[in-house]
């Protein structure tokens, strides 16, 4: 079940030769950009938003701003990133369906013309701080799958979308299509399919109404592969083109996607050191292995073991079972309890344990000194071009 | 069920005065020493080291520093920062039991003496890092009735705490007792019962083998009032004493506590403004109200809603049932959804929602910058005295 757990070849010589402290995050940009291509190519007629909270590192915001990406945004400071980057305000979408009126009018002032909502209370602020702006409208949709769902904490319900737009269009806004996300890590490829159903008939009503939805926002979810195989994205991109062909004939709204993990997460490592190896009696099966990273300093999506990295070992010789945590004091910051991971039996303090496709919600997410261990820093890697 | 809340007087006096951009935590230094001083008389015979990972705001060690208390740490970085505020390295217990050899040779270097230890890998470590040491051995114990228990993260069994112990006085280290923890929050007021039974078969087995243990290492894991009632320190401290004699008879040994929670949580209050308010759907009962705080900027402990603290408001009115969430775009970003939470209907975006006994575990969980948004900043104030 496991897949081959290798460290990529750059990424490799520079842990070698620069043997930086761990714990750390090593970003190869070459992979970033050849990742990206990859969903260009799946879905070239998308708007592609990268969605910068999957790793915010500046040299990754100028490569992607170079290549012609857009990206989606969570927050004030997200904008000032991009922006400093070499981004332009009109690549910028304001995906937060959650930002105070002066996060909004701080976008305004910043030339974003593009959000989203999900609530008449933010359409308000929007047209009050963003007069003119373009809005999409999050509906809620739960598609099983996801190895990190919203919940119900983002979209409304199909009625309300259609109320949000129309008062968009009321007061000065234009309604540009509905959004959705199925979920981060989404392992159904055809998990789209409720989104752009309801996306279809939210559209009827409006265009009954008068109002044209020139739009779809189809989010995020294109899942990488950890330690299972997952869909392709041009799996998931052909169910999506299914879908949009079944429910809007040949005018279908134009899509946008807003893909991070899918864009980033191959070309990370984090290189961890071993801490300590233990046993808690003499008769314990599993050694507990202690890594210099836990949930507190990088690997926050272990949280319920919900992502499953591949680690890379260069200690030789057999294996055996283990349980794997974090080095601080708490309880919760055990990373594999329950899914069976073997690391080699001559594994010892010292040794390293590397991470791979780490690149996504890693280093953003880490404390800021929890139990006094410091954020994971990034060093970031490029093949130098003639 | 709710307690009353309220915001502690010359908290609230700088919050109206200051108006502090939200959100943040303010912590008054002198419900900090109160508390302590209360921890002390509950048990004058205890050396009571402050657990520095519930809140390390310089000024917190300094304070503790000067009212005698001792403290433990979890990292060269918590070494540093209680030696730069006052703290004696003789005051200090290094309590992580997952530490790299390097991390104990700065510990000695530095002028720790005291470790605490669970494996056979680590106390040979110490021995070679920190020769001479005295070594407390970390138990296992499991009992029910903590907001956040351990798992079976730290400790071993009595067997292997007896060969630690034993190991430890073999190669030059001294065995200073038996540790272990109930688990944060611990709400039994008789949880540390199981604890002291161990810790007296092990001294009644390493007292046969010709090794006295000095003193016996009880933990943290005081509770605090969040919206229930829970057993005062003076409870635990009965029954704690209460089974020492039991167990021990006239000669116990001499207690250490680790209180960290029970020493600043009521010292703090996270002020938060109100991103927006929203239905999912016109039939929704609960309203969504989006704070500009949440998990990963503040709130981990909210994590699974195990910590549940109490809110003020100061809008006027009649309440409503709410969902509490956070500002970023992620779905585990909520705060309470299954626990029963009230605020005003009148709430809206802008106004002020404020944390109560929020001192503890919060500002040194934030996350660095995921979504974009800021650690929680930490204010400290004191009465100025004549």
């Amino acid at each position: 079940m496991a897949a081959p757990a290798t460290v990529p070849d750059r990424i490799r010589e520079f842990l070698d030769r620069v043997a930086p402290p761990t714990p750390c995050l090593v970003v190869d940009l070459d992979i970033v950009r050849d990742r990206f291509l990859g969903v260009r190519a799946a879905l070239p007629t998308a708007r592609i938003c990268y969605a910068v909270k999957a790793n915010p590192a500046p040299e990754v915001i100028a490569l992607l701003a170079e290549l012609g990406s857009d990206f989606d945004v969570a927050s004030t400071a997200e904008i000032t990133l991009c922006l400093a980057n070499g981004a332009r305000p009109e690549s910028l979408a304001y995906g937060n369906t959650i930002k105070k009126p002066a996060d909004i009018a701080f976008a305004h002032r910043h030339g974003v013309t593009l959000f989203t909502t999900d609530s008449l209370g933010d359409v308000e602020h929007i047209a009050r701080q963003a007069p003119g702006a373009r809005v999409f409208c999050r509906v809620l949709v739960e598609p099983p799958g996801a190895a990190t769902p919203f919940g119900r904490k983002f979209g409304c319900d199909e009625q309300m979308a259609c109320d949000i737009l129309l008062r968009a269009t009321e007061i000065g806004l234009r309604a540009h299509g509905v959004s959705f996300h199925v979920g981060s890590q989404q392992t159904d490829q055809d998990a789209w399919r409720g989104g752009i159903e309801q996306a279809a008939r939210i559209g009827r009503r409006l265009a009954d109404a008068g109002v044209e939805l020139p739009m779809i926002n189809l989010g995020g979810g294109f899942p990488v592969r950890y330690r299972t195989d997952v869909p392709t994205i041009a799996d998931c991109v052909a169910a999506i083109r299914h879908r949009l062909a079944e429910q809007f004939g040949d005018r279908p709204p134009s899509p946008l996607i807003e893909p991070g993990r899918a864009v980033v997460a191959d070309a990370g490592v984090i290189r961890s050191e071993v801490v300590l190896v233990a046993r808690k009696s003499a008769a314990d099966e599993h050694r507990w292995v202690y890594l210099d990273i836990g949930r507190y300093s990088g690997l926050a999506e272990t949280e319920a073991e919900m992502i499953t990295y591949r680690l890379a070992s260069a200690v030789p010789g057999p294996d055996g079972p283990v349980v794997l945590a974090g080095p601080t004091c708490d309880g919760d910051d055990v990373i594999y309890q329950r899914t069976p991971y073997r690391l080699p039996l001559a594994l010892a303090s010292g040794d390293h344990v590397d991470i791979l496709s780490a690149g996504a919600y890693t280093a953003s997410y880490s404390s800021v000194s929890f139990n006094g261990f410091a954020p994971l820093p990034t060093y970031v890697i490029r093949t130098i071009r003639d």
